[in-house]
């Protein structure tokens, strides 16, 4: 793609064009060239949304939450983006419906866009990838993002990473007692979300989490000067919509906390030193690629590593010293 | 440590010193400075073992196999290593028991070692993790290595990959019906076990891998020219044994298979060209903090980033150049 189409491209996406968008999301997980270019063009016009993550046990309740979230915020006036993460979908074959059959009957909302996600590139982790697709729809101009993950692993985290707040979705008797959940999730939860608040227990999940909150002497994770922020527990029924305003207030008061004493920011910052790592380690790779360390001779190596003829970390550092040197 | 420290854990490793391997995995974990040199001493000594891959749906009795099968092959008089990888556990608290607990009946057995892995270091994924002290425990003296994931994810197909041979391990009314078990599954299997095969379904289940098989029509994994190897499905009941010899003889079969025709080598040049890549980058980036880019000033960039200041492409590629340039 030439320069002055890649810019286009962006401008179609910035006026709201959805197929522009799609083509961009596609250019960017497959890592094509201008992939680069295409993200640092939207870059300047992001930083303006708020990014909620929502994560938490398979069964919770967590798509039927963003679903209702999303409607809420549209009934405001507010654009929304949502991506569906699911890590688990080489093997599960995708517990989450497609985006289509899913978002049905938002089909035609101009204000409204999802995505699923499933594939890592070969580049980077699905959490990259899914903070590169983040920027996208951010830059086509959407007021909130959605980003909702399906499993609750090290993936997950990586992700939760991303957003400004992040919701942790539990339910009564799904047989993931408050007390299994340990360091990874109280580290990540802004917001506890009480879903399936009708059914019998609900009561013992918010007890759990007040317990393991008093246990941690944990003031939430963006804490510090001025008033801490102790996440709440917020309960819900997705399903007939009941709890989503208080929960969307809940967001609404953290949002305005995170504004002060510049912790949004810093909470911004701290994803970016992450990100930046992992692009200077791809960027150097790129520069390997081009300067003698070509896939053949990985291959080379590989297959006498293999017949234990090599060893690995001599051809690692012998090969970082020739792409150093020669450039 | 001193490089004379560092040749003498090896020797007390190789000797077959418990815990001397314990700790040389706790250096490979946290990412020690002397974690390559360690590596690198114990690489001679490995590439003799059978490394056997066990994945699959949580439920469908994967330790229990895998207690099984370690167990016959202890009855052959073989020594075994078991490493039991649990990515979900930063949420769930682990699924797996501890190490001396499932393993209890095995200790004082010096023919054997377990450990469980959970954490992923900033340095690598989980699987080149799984594969360092996969390596350690090999140069131990091990002759069969089983390597064990919870989960069913993306770091679940990436540790297979380390495998010579892959059991995927289904059971009857899991909920998983094997039509939902896509590509990544496929690609991998070398061997699939019905599990809990006592039970209504187990016919269904293998008429579905055989129909899923035959819609591939892929002659497995490794296959090629010569004979071409479809992977089997073997019927076990785990918790009574029942199968356990036919499955290790189905593995032995395998091990054969891939012994002929350069397999095993071209598999595990294939594991190594993967392996190289991602040691490549990281090697890269040790000589990018070495040279200029210190954490400071990623942070630095980071904050400027969050600001919009600064566009995280133009500064990557900015950092990558000075990396290659000062050096």
């Amino acid at each position: 793609m030439e320069p002055k189409e890649t810019a286009a491209l962006v401008e179609r996406l910035r006026a709201g064009d959805v197929r522009a968008l799609a083509r961009a999301i596609t250019l960017v997980e497959n890592e094509a060239d201008e992939a680069a270019a295409l993200l640092s063009a939207c870059f300047p016009h992001t930083g303006g949304s708020l990014r909620v993550g929502i994560t938490g046990s398979p069964g919770a309740g967590k798509s039927t939450l963003v679903d209702r979230l999303a409607g809420r915020w549209r009934a405001d006036g507010r654009t929304v983006g949502v991506i569906a993460v699911d890590p688990s979908s080489p093997f599960t074959g995708g517990a989450l419906l497609g985006d289509r059959i899913r978002f049905q009957d938002r089909q035609g909302d101009a204000g409204f866009y999802a995505r699923s996600m499933a594939t890592r590139g070969s580049l980077g982790g699905l959490a990259q990838a899914t903070a590169d697709v983040a920027l996208l729809i951010e830059a086509s101009g959407k007021d909130a993002l959605l980003i909702e993950t399906v499993g609750v692993g090290q993936d997950e985290v990586e992700i939760a990473r991303l957003a400004d707040v992040t919701l942790v979705v539990l339910a009564p008797g799904m047989g993931d007692d408050v007390q299994s959940l340990k360091a990874g999730v109280m580290e990540i939860a802004d917001i506890y979300v009480v879903n399936k608040a009708d059914r019998d227990g609900a009561d013992r999940v918010e007890r759990e989490i007040r317990a393991m909150q008093s246990l941690a002497q944990n003031s939430g994770p963006a804490g510090g000067a001025g008033a801490p922020w102790t996440p709440p527990a917020v309960r819900t029924v997705a399903t007939t919509g009941e709890g989503v305003d208080r929960l969307a207030e809940t967001i609404a008061r953290m949002q305005a906390w995170m504004s002060e004493e510049n912790r949004l920011a810093k909470r911004r910052a701290r994803h970016w030193q992450r990100r930046l790592d992992s692009m200077l380690r791809t960027e150097l790779m790129r520069c390997a690629r081009r300067h003698g360390v070509a896939e053949d001779e990985l291959a080379r190596h590989a297959a006498r590593i293999a017949a234990s003829e090599e060893d690995p970390w001599s051809v690692a550092s012998a090969l970082a010293k020739k792409v150093l040197e020669e450039k």
